[in-house]
């Protein structure tokens, strides 16, 4: 007989009545000397399947390895249940121990652990109510991020991880070497010798696609980029990761406007998958983390994002005066969650888009505006969290793309391709970026950005 | 009026007789003294968009700027076309220069560039027909992996890119650090003072992503990671790349047999997938690279793979007299690719899947045969490239995994919590990685891995 998996078992009527095999991982069992009640969980929903085995066909004494924690076959008739909690179960025939978990070792043999320790044993969280939600939604917005693009005729574009620039300046950078670590080679002068380094330069993990994204973008038109990004810097908080997924769509020819359309179409789109596919899970996380979450997902989808420019959103702000913020707002300076979490929850009630901020504050490769002091730069604020999704129309002229390349000491020699662009054949063109654990802490409700990837990398912690 | 892509443009025969706007880079011009020829291509499929500009409206010298590698935009009435090659055309009514290509120094003037002098300008090889083919065919795969999983109730897990431990030794890696090159802290006994680096120890990029892989099937049943992995090995071939992504499903209660009809069912579920929803694209790789490609692909998808075991291939190809073979065949050495494409194409005449390998050629975590000197490894075999995919069913026995360690020399503390599944409700467990870039060499037919993949990296090469 071919297994079933427990969704299937829940949720296929025409079962009713038929032998049915089950493989899985024991979460509960309990009962009395008449009978025993086995709750299975294969991974594949958040549900259990009961197993009821009366005593009379499996006493005591063969059950005694049938504990939280081990894996277990079962055979038997999948029929609809007497008891509370459940509309069918199995009337198990047989029951075979395919691998035992002790119960004085096992760690998750009780409820109730916490996330700190549960992030020490990452190799069996996964089995867990809480992180099996987390994963299977991580996966459900991972399909619907490439359905969204595939269906709108996107090209997804997998950008190089070891990179030769640093232009990005979005952070600290990794190096990525197989250089002697003791004695590396010298030049003349005293300094590394690179050139004797694998890729005869020196080389980090890169911090964002959109480089050459946009290269590709120039040639295919609308490209999308989904990979793992990277942070050297030393924060210990519970918003960063040393090593993080990134969306990073780009579309030549889009222009601010069309870029807004497209990021509020994207998470709307990304929020309505959740709640349609994902409903068992975020009952959950609901109910057990995070009562406002549904509600705030609800929010996100039923409201047409508002679109501000950042001088009035400081002038908004600046007016706030029953807000006691942290830190004062002042024309120029960056925001911070405070203030991008007043504008959308207090102020506007509605998610946020702010527009054309200061260029001093935003990165050299964003298009300048008429007024030579903004950039047509983009946030797009969100409950809860502030900033979701960054992003921008993008310089398309040469000239003024090189006043900035000089004024904020580029390297151009790390970039000659990226310039090119400007050269031959150049457009308008937009994109943005969104932080896949970003999204997952939003849709999740999950309060540490390492819970809702599967094994977090960040200051001295690379376990696994 | 908001812009139509090309591909729309050709396929959609309700905009005849419309008023359109497309925005693209221009091929070709060509014409005489009553009119311009003008091809036009966006990227969303390798054919042009013919613009027709008549000298009346638009004389020579309005048109000067117009010149391959410019980027345009067209308004005008499409209509079925008069000429050969194209169903309809553009009676251009404007024509915008949004960006130029100076014709002495566009480096795509002229066709016909060589594939090596085109790895030299990744930044825009996107834009010839080839590389635009090739990267519209990797989006394609790529969106037919996650389909294929998510259709089937898989899961995709992130697995981690930064990992602490060497264990699948599958290659040399690369170190990850934030260590001060040149005067690195060291201990009393004078090694580097890792414990001082961001993580805290030794880091290196993954080489593989299955052993998380194995921890995520062991909790949520049916996985699949999709990343890039990462070989420091100074292999300047056409078939090696020290970055490229691999696809890793793992799946528990599968067991050897279940293991090879998922990659069975992969493999020809991505070749369909390609012949259905690439055409235009594969036709111009046969017709241009490789007169076999299709031809090969239906002889993917037509063929039951056939399953042999590995000691009966060595006793095919020792009875091979009419074979010349560089490399000799013995019962216990791993076979080369000539051997792997003697038996698709010649023996077989059939995509092979072959089985029990050695213990001493394969991994440690592979699943012991009876035989005490077979494993149950699995590698499936492609004409014109051997092995395109490696898996086993994995040992899922807690003493027999610990044998292997200690002969192997693993280093058990960087595993610990990979053991500790075979100790806490271990179950019979299957998997394999296929490289991505191997699939795209196949369903392109493209002759090195370094065109396969937007930017490659190779020895002495991170450009870009």
């Amino acid at each position: 007989m071919s297994r079933t998996n427990v969704k299937k078992l829940l949720t296929s009527t025409e079962l009713v009545g038929q032998d049915v095999l089950v493989k899985g991982w024991v979460r509960t069992k309990r009962g009395n000397k008449f009978v025993s009640f086995i709750a299975v969980n294969d991974g594949s929903t958040i549900n259990n399947i009961q197993v009821v085995a009366d005593a009379e066909k499996f006493p005591e004494e063969s059950l005694k390895e049938v504990t939280t924690g081990a894996c277990i076959a079962v055979t038997g008739k999948l029929v609809e249940s007497q008891g509370k909690g459940q509309t069918v179960e199995i009337q198990a025939e047989k029951v075979e121990v395919l691998g035992t978990a002790d119960v004085e070792t096992y760690p998750l043999q009780k409820k109730g652990h916490s996330l700190e320790f549960l992030r020490e044993i990452a190799h069996l969280r996964p089995r867990t109510n809480t992180f099996g939600a987390v994963l299977r939604m991580r996966h459900a917005m991972t399909f619907a991020v490439h359905k969204f693009f595939n269906d709108r005729g996107f090209f997804n574009v997998h950008t190089p991880i070891i990179t030769g620039s640093d232009a990005e300046g979005a952070g600290q950078m990794f190096r990525v070497t197989t250089l002697d670590p003791i004695n590396p080679p010298k030049t003349e002068t005293g300094e590394v010798d690179y050139s004797q380094d694998f890729f005869g330069k020196n080389t980090n993990l890169t911090v964002s696609g959109q480089l050459e994204g946009e290269v590709a973008a120039m040639a295919l038109g609308q490209i999308y980029t989904f990979g793992p990004t990277f942070r050297a810097e030393n924060s210990n908080t519970s918003r960063h990761l040393a090593e993080f997924w990134m969306i990073e769509p780009e579309v030549a020819f889009n222009e601010l406007t069309d870029n807004m359309d497209l990021a509020e179409e994207f998470l709307q789109y990304l929020v309505t998958y959740a709640l349609e596919n994902c409903a068992d899970d975020l009952q959950f996380l609901n109910d057990m983390y995070d009562k406002e979450l549904l509600n705030r997902l609800h929010f996100v989808v039923n409201n047409k994002f508002e679109r501000v420019t950042y001088t009035d959103a400081v002038e908004i702000l600046k007016n706030a005066k029953k807000a006691k913020f942290e830190y004062p707002v002042e024309w120029g300076t960056d925001l911070q969650s405070e203030h991008e979490r007043y504008l959308v929850e207090k102020h506007f009630n509605k998610p946020v888009i702010l527009i054309n901020y200061p260029k001093d504050i935003k990165a050299f490769y964003m298009k300048l505006n008429d007024d030579g002091k903004t950039v047509r730069a983009m946030d797009v604020l969100f409950p809860g969290i502030g900033e979701i999704i960054g992003g921008s129309e993008r310089e398309e002229s040469y000239e003024k793309l090189m006043t900035r390349v000089k004024e904020m000491g580029i390297h151009e020699e790390q970039v000659w391709w990226y310039l090119e662009l400007r050269k031959f054949g150049t457009a308008p063109h937009s994109g943005f970026g969104l932080g896949f654990e970003r999204l997952m802490l939003f849709v999740t409700g999950m309060g540490n950005i390492r819970d809702v990837i599967p094994f977090p990398r960040f200051p001295k912690s690379a376990e696994f």
